[in-house]
């Protein structure tokens, strides 16, 4: 088992996120003393606790690199319409450099319809349905922090991706889709798998690249891996003791696969550092 | 040969845009009735003769269906901002319905970066950035014409899509990007191959459905197909004596496929029927 163990890279984000985060702390102080302290303001309107668990994480590490961090509860009872008129209203606000809306939301509310009220400047988590045209058009645009923090960690460990063959499985707006483009943008070939996929393990078990974000717990296994692929396991789904569990079955893949995220400790904590980056490559941009 | 070519169903458009265009011609006349003539604004700026073609191809298949199409011909070194601003001004004219930017375009004018410059609304070929991103958003908005020919068509022959694997070679903003996205929204598993995949033929030959959008007469030849897969030739590649070739090499793959396209006659007229449809989709948006 120990032999095992070894061979596999556990692909650690949290000396990239340690880096990221060191980077934001310099440039927040810099904005801050030349008059534009950044600001990353978060819209929610959910009493979902991880959720609030999530907020509470991403405001303790904006407050400790320099950034300003206010949340705007809505309340879980919050018209659509509110929403909008919100995050329109922080678009107009010259003080905030980033805006986030936080999931789940009240019903009849449309995350993409909603977010299309984020002005795409202050689109640090890359929500507006713009930013996700833009990317797939080649534009500058920001990228969901969770896609942008896949592409992080490959780059960080130095995997190839040219040439190679990706695939992402999970298709949502906030992960798998904008995953495959900035994979795709990497000049990889890259096949996008989903619940209707109909034999999975044949799909993914060719790939050099495994990425999954599904939300289920366990979900590749052996069969599903390429001896060598670098898999990068998006899932944080909460497990009895209170803890996390990605979407891979490390233990199974542990020996086969070349490289693998841990849960937590892998993608997450280069998320939120790839967040607060955005927020001050936003603030820059304002600066005088 | 004669049995050969027996097995491969020709996967013609004509028909297909036949239905289409009558379709276009009634509500076009219903519009006209009503007091809101559809138009479609095409923008040129170059002197490219087959682009000069298409243009000649689209206005007259408007004028028979009795939508207006006024071409704006901005010259081959028309600047950008000039472009834009053409755009922009077509978009506030609420007697255009719908607006097509020709390319080429001229040296330094990016195509997606005016593209954006038209109205989501009147965005008729998809080209609008923010058109790909609500695609992606499962949003409402106007497929570019070709991929979504390229739908149409499979619709059209009653290709089941869901849970089978499709595979798109071409990674282009306006065929292989968004018909990529059409494909994965009716549920196939979706891979996307372009000039860096490393081994055309071995993601090629695993697909059900194969739609190639790449611009290289004959690239795709038996290797390439599985026996029995749905082939979608999108390309049109000018040939020595005037005419037009697609992407795959018929002939090679006839009796392998279980379904070709012709070149001509398989995605071109039911492009042009789409731009009609939607110009009139758009209209009867405006109309009061």
């Amino acid at each position: 088992m120990t032999s095992q163990l070894a061979a596999t890279t556990v692909v650690s984000g949290t000396g990239l996120a340690r880096d990221l985060r060191a980077e934001v702390t310099s440039a927040a102080a810099d904005l801050t003393a030349a008059g534009t302290p950044p600001q990353l303001a978060v819209v929610v309107a959910t009493a979902d606790e991880s959720t609030a668990w999530y907020v509470r994480s991403i405001r303790g590490a904006a407050t400790k690199t320099g950034i300003r961090c206010s949340v705007v509860d809505l309340g879980p009872d919050a018209p659509p319409s509110r929403i909008g008129a919100t995050l329109s209203a922080l678009s107009a606000d010259p003080e905030v450099h980033g805006i986030m809306l936080q999931t789940p939301l009240p019903d009849g509310a449309h995350f993409a319809d909603l977010a299309a009220s984020i002005s795409p400047e202050k689109d640090v988590d890359g929500a507006n349905p713009v930013s996700l045209g833009r990317l797939g058009a080649g534009l500058t645009a920001f990228a969901p922090a969770t896609a942008a923090a896949v592409l992080a960690l490959l780059d960080h460990y130095e995997v190839p991706l040219a040439g190679r063959h990706a695939v992402v499985v999970g298709r949502s707006t906030v992960v798998g889709k904008p995953a495959a483009q900035l994979l795709l943008r990497r000049d990889a070939t890259v096949t996008v798998c989903h619940r209707h996929t109909s034999d999975l393990a044949e799909h993914t078990a060719r790939a050099d690249v495994l990425v999954v974000a599904v939300g289920r717990t366990g979900l590749i296994t052996a069969e599903h891996v390429r001896p060598g692929a670098m898999v990068i396991d998006v899932g944080t789904n909460p497990t009895d003791d209170g803890g996390l569990a990605g979407d891979v079955d490390a233990a199974a893949v542990s020996g086969l696969a070349g490289g693998l995220t841990p849960v937590p400790g892998g993608v997450g904590p280069v998320t939120t550092a790839l967040l607060l980056r955005h927020t001050v490559e936003s603030a820059a941009r304002r600066s005088p």
